[in-house]
């Protein structure tokens, strides 16, 4: 029964009612919470194999963002730190560093906004592409700081996630043009920056982000425009660094026709792609700005990790950074 | 009552119920024929002024085809060329230019479709954006010759012409893949060969196409994948020879969005973008295989012009070329 | 005492005070028609001779600008025409082809102005290096079209030509603003449109123009900044097509330091530079426009050579030319 | 019997006994030749076959090098044009086409180094790779006119054919280093042009030569140094223009390494690569010095062809050609 | 009266009197000396608020160089830490701090040179931009080292630094070669290596520096020839990690051209430009040579911040670093 | 005659009898055992005499590879840690460390084996270059885990060590193919990714390997296909943070050619080229994947330096590392 509501959030997950990296993250932190403090546990043993039962629900709901699995080890390393304590002490720890990594990870949209909005000038044109939580949140802090400034969005097929950023934008009064995807290298020359979101940031720098986000890039190297990822550091991807390719989520080929008007038409529908690092001009994180190649460093002092072992999130560390 | 069906023809131009630059051109030449045949006119100078006042109607229904124009300008040489004549001699002359002209303008597919499929390898994958009569007739063509080959269709949004595209090839059993538009960079690495229409091509080379086309030249460029452009010779713009900019049509923003429920949403719908020359590997014409910089050539041959004045066809020169 | 007047004219283009490509070969134009209207020759030999050492004075001032041959050229087929003539039509001929030469190159300027403008849009900011006829018509007519433009003029260093164009700008009340050389990459993102001019066009479509203007035109390829080069087809160098190198003028170190303050420092001072064909996006000349590629052509029409041999005018064919 | 000796040139053509394209030209007009002196044909009609006979023995030595099918064209068109003319003047035609043929050749090869030679300056650096004709003519008409050189030459695996260019250029006086192919990279700011050959260049300016040529072309383009081809304007292969694809050889494994000592392994040994005209500078030919991107022009006047058809020199407008 | 000497530096450092980020910065910090050795305070609060006045009029003098505030943090760092002590000890701590600053950036400029001539081939020539302290220091300690070198130096408009950095080297006995601004491209393949110092290096390795780098760095770039970048650590500019962009001084229009005369004219001049990272081949700082990217690491070394609040130095970790 | 084992080794790391940077730092190590296990020596002092003379003899065969001084220095902290100790902890100390080090460089060789083999998918097709002991590790772990690959092995001329590849190759069943050096750029399009190893990577992240690396990352980067290099952390060269250059070795030139035979030919042969950067997607390490700017970090954690100083090992931060 308590699974339900787990599994309601994890289904959510699976069919983007809930999208975006940070809100699939903060989802998942508050899962492992509610199934904490609901769950009937009679021993610590019972209680650990149940927060592994609904962390392994949540893992397989979406493969690409690293936000996920990084969220459940964050809440999962307050459980092992108990280690030999009571089951009070044990629920207590999960749903404490549940609430910390979801306060955490609010915060760190705040101030990614202020960091980046620091870029910002007057009269600045923006692209933005999807619908990021942090690009949105430079955007939106520029705005209110005053300046005057235009935003291009994308529609963002297959699922319009472009209209979602539209209506938050229109919403703060910021004027707001809205083209086609393919449109972008025909406008990219009106453009002064791009900034979008990533969903996972690999060792070498390179950005897993929403299909078409490459493309942008590349536009954009081509005329000398900015192209600034904004994001927090819990979606750099420690396993990457074992070499773990980052799996690129393949969805219902519904999203883009109806495939029984179409007999015998296959679909490739990949919801995200890779932009490699020579495109990114910088990376906004809540820890600053930085370099794309920095992803190597920000990995270490985020995770701790032996070779030929699995990366684990070492709390001291983590715990001051998000 | 003749003109209504001119209007008619007119109309399902510029609503795009005909589409594609050779359908267009084809559907002009017919239109001036209709209205040679259903003329009531008393004069040769009646007659004359309803031939141009046929064309007006015709020429401002989308501004980008060069093809529209190069169309009229062919089938009404060859009233000027009866210049003096009785007005018998002047239908006829319209009639059979129109013909001719129609003819010719088929026979250029298809031996567009013969040269292009030479370059077509066995294996090969080909991709393919919005829905052109050359660029298809290459794959077809090359198809049947037996060549075991794979087709890319994009989407081609906003108005979703790739479906067209991909019913046409599934149709010929194609093995047929539909992306959305802004996964080309993503795919672009399994892709032999892109071949794309055009629209129109201007003296230095530069190709008018599709929204999105300029993009996948990019992509294609950077990965060293060959860009091809499949086009007929009366595509090739003359005026640009004199410096004319080649107008951008821009489309409804309800072909992107329902505006109503976004209000103060700004929409951009040009339905065309520019691709440099530098992206373009080869344009297979129905005179054969020319490098992007052989245009100012082309132009030449084809027209005769003093810089100054506008441009004229020469029907001399013209004939045996389409 | 004739020789005196053209030893003041081929002094002036020596020290630059007639400067300009299009300005020195007008000048060796008329130099050619003052010595036969002077001329005391008894002979048509001597009268020959005469014309020969006049040009001989003319050729040695400048190395690097074809205008000027070509110019002589021109002038020079029409004394060779008359072969077998009296002296009196020798001198008519002369006289004659020197006008037709300037009235000519007077008109192109004007045709390229026009014909330039049309890729002038409302709104542009374009720059230009130096101080060139064409490329300052294209602006002008433009600007006098009523098109709203600003323009942006280097220093052009070091004998500051772009005070002159900012001085001729101004005078027509165009919006203008000066930046030294080296900042052009700075400003480069501000500029739609680079305009500049020629001294010289390689059968491979290369660009000699003043030092500098290779430089502008890589920082406007590395933003996609179209670059456009404004020029008269007399200065297309017909010599190129069979390897004669362009000799790049090294000017008075004097224009750059006064040396004696800095004993030891040599100094390198060339007064051109080669801007590749793949960084022009097109010519704009009187006979239309061209992608630099085209250039190989435009030789071919305005000239007939034999390999191996030096390459000779055709009147019959230049004459409509310019 | 006469077909021994036809039979004996194609063997040596097969086993390159008789390389670069050139020679091959020239060996093949020869054999013609020889089989037209030798015949004993009765009958006109017997001739003609048998000149057929001896072209496709010819025809199917080496499939890349469009040297040797122009060469065989160039002289049965003089036998075409004998038509309906008697045994003799059948034979005669052959034999002085034949004859003109080479003399033309060895003419080119004279004037391609007189031109290209234009090219070289004084304490020039020059890497060559592979062994060809024109562009030895180049460099040592350069080093004969007294100015000071230095060259590279590769190994060019796996024929090793640098080493008879390595002898040539000893022979003569010229300094010179070899270096294996692959470290054309290392030296490359060392050189100041490439000089290479071509055995075939494509309507749209692509050239196909030695295998490692594009690399080199490459590795030239990314230093800015200049990247020359130097080849007869037989070597432009007219059939791209209707799409043909230039087949590229593969030779024998053994050439490689000794594939008994490997079993199992594959080899992959293409006698030549593709060099896409954006890296190449200037072809130098005995016509003068041309962009890549004017192959489509001097296709079009070296052959007569109509679309769809198979492409026909005309003796015409050839003659003067070569 | 104290601020009198104050005023004097920062009316030096503004009119560029003192110039060159090392200079400044060391010029800061003896004033900052000066006034504390000529403190009239009665009282630690009164002397507290005497430094801040102090370091408030000479960070207002130039916008752009960071080594300025670096140099006033380190030296008041020494203050704040003698926090609660008394006013003789305060001022001692101002006087020693400022001295050990001094001493540092003296001796990483000489590091620096070392480091730097390492990399510094015999027979190399190199070009330098403008008038840095660390690139000459390069420079000459190469040439001190019997290395024979050669350098060529632009004019460096306006405020022709280039004359400076000549006369240094032409002292040393450096064979030198003065080039305008613009001509850098057209010598670049001569140069060996190009060396420039920095204003100012930003987290994501982006270097500001005299207007004109970015077009050098570029031209380099484009021929493969090695750009080096000379300079402290402490022009690494801390507050860009939180996204401060560096402003870009303009300076006055007058050192351009004489408004006056040009009536309506206006002038841009901007002092400096910025390099991106993807230019820089090399940093070469006194604690060895980075690439730009490790720019990130460098500043979280030397400065120790938290996002959102002001970058503080720490005297701990600044000490030993320069 | 203890000397005579070492010098032995010495002499079959100049002949290329041991060769690969890892076997070549293993034979050093195990040299220095062997005069360690031998020693006469009767005093401490005279052991280390001992010691640093068997160095000397290792260092100074092959310049290049800087994994054999890393491994010298690796085994000779050991011995300056029992400063003051009797000679038979002496003796052990050098024993202990050699026997370390040849462990840990073994094992690395597994670990990226691991590690890179995760970014290899199904159907890759790999190419190699010359015969590196880790980009092997890679190939044969990915085909062992079951994966079906293809690889291409160049021949790496001059000392075709491409043989000694395919062999391996063969050997595990993996499908291989073989082409000649300069024909990796016609191949580029069906490779999925190029693995090379390295013989020494610079603090900026420059890597030295087998001469024609440089080549193919070249072509791999035009092509847009994934360039990895595989190395052991001690390849990465702690000198050339100071800037300290690489020197590359040039070997005996009859590994080209015979030169009696070619009297007057020079030959340049170097063994290593120097590819940037900006070519290599990742380096694989036995501590993960990094991006090549990491090296500067790599060398700082391995490294213990002061600027001016020599650099020198810290045997406490050494030790976890390899």
């Amino acid at each position: 029964m308590l699974s339900a509501k787990i599994e309601k959030i994890a289904q959510d997950i699976k069919t983007m009612r809930i999208r975006g990296a940070g809100r699939i993250a903060r989802a998942a932190a508050k899962a492992l919470k509610i199934a904490a403090v609901g769950s009937q546990a009679k021993s610590p043993a019972e209680f650990s194999q149940e927060m592994e039962r609904a962390s392994k629900i949540l893992l397989e709901t979406r493969p690409t963002a690293v936000s996920l699995p990084n969220a459940l080890r964050y809440v999962l390393l307050g459980l092992k730190q108990t280690h030999g304590a009571d089951l009070w002490t044990m629920k207590k720890a999960v749903i404490s560093r549940a609430d910390e990594f979801i306060k955490n990870s609010l915060e760190a949209v705040k101030k990614i906004g202020e960091i980046g909005a620091n870029r910002i000038s007057n009269d600045d044109v923006i692209l933005t592409h999807c619908n990021s939580e942090c690009a949105l949140s430079i955007i939106k802090t520029a705005f209110r700081q005053g300046k005057n400034i235009e935003v291009f969005v994308t529609e963002s097929r297959p699922v319009w996630q472009g209209r979602l950023s539209a209506r938050e934008l229109l919403k703060e009064g910021i004027p707001t043009t809205m083209i086609i995807d393919s449109a972008v290298r025909h406008f990219i020359r009106d453009v002064d920056k791009v900034i979008v979101g990533a969903d996972s940031i690999a060792a070498n720098g390179a950005v897993v982000n929403k299909i078409g986000t490459s493309s942008i890039a590349l536009a954009a190297h081509e005329a000398r425009v900015l192209f600034f990822v904004a994001t927090e550091t819990y979606k750099f991807h420690p396993e990457t660094l074992v070499g773990r390719l980052v799996e690129i989520e393949e969805r219902d080929p519904n999203e883009l026709i109806n495939l029984k008007r179409y007999p015998g038409l296959k679909v490739r529908n990949p919801a995200f792609d890779v932009t490699p690092p020579e495109y990114v001009d910088l990376i906004v994180t809540e820890r600053g700005i930085i370099p794309p190649y920095a992803a190597y460093a920000i990995i270490q002092e985020l995770f701790e990790w032996r070779p030929g072992e699995r990366v684990q999130h070492t709390g001291n560390k983590l715990k001051p950074l998000i």
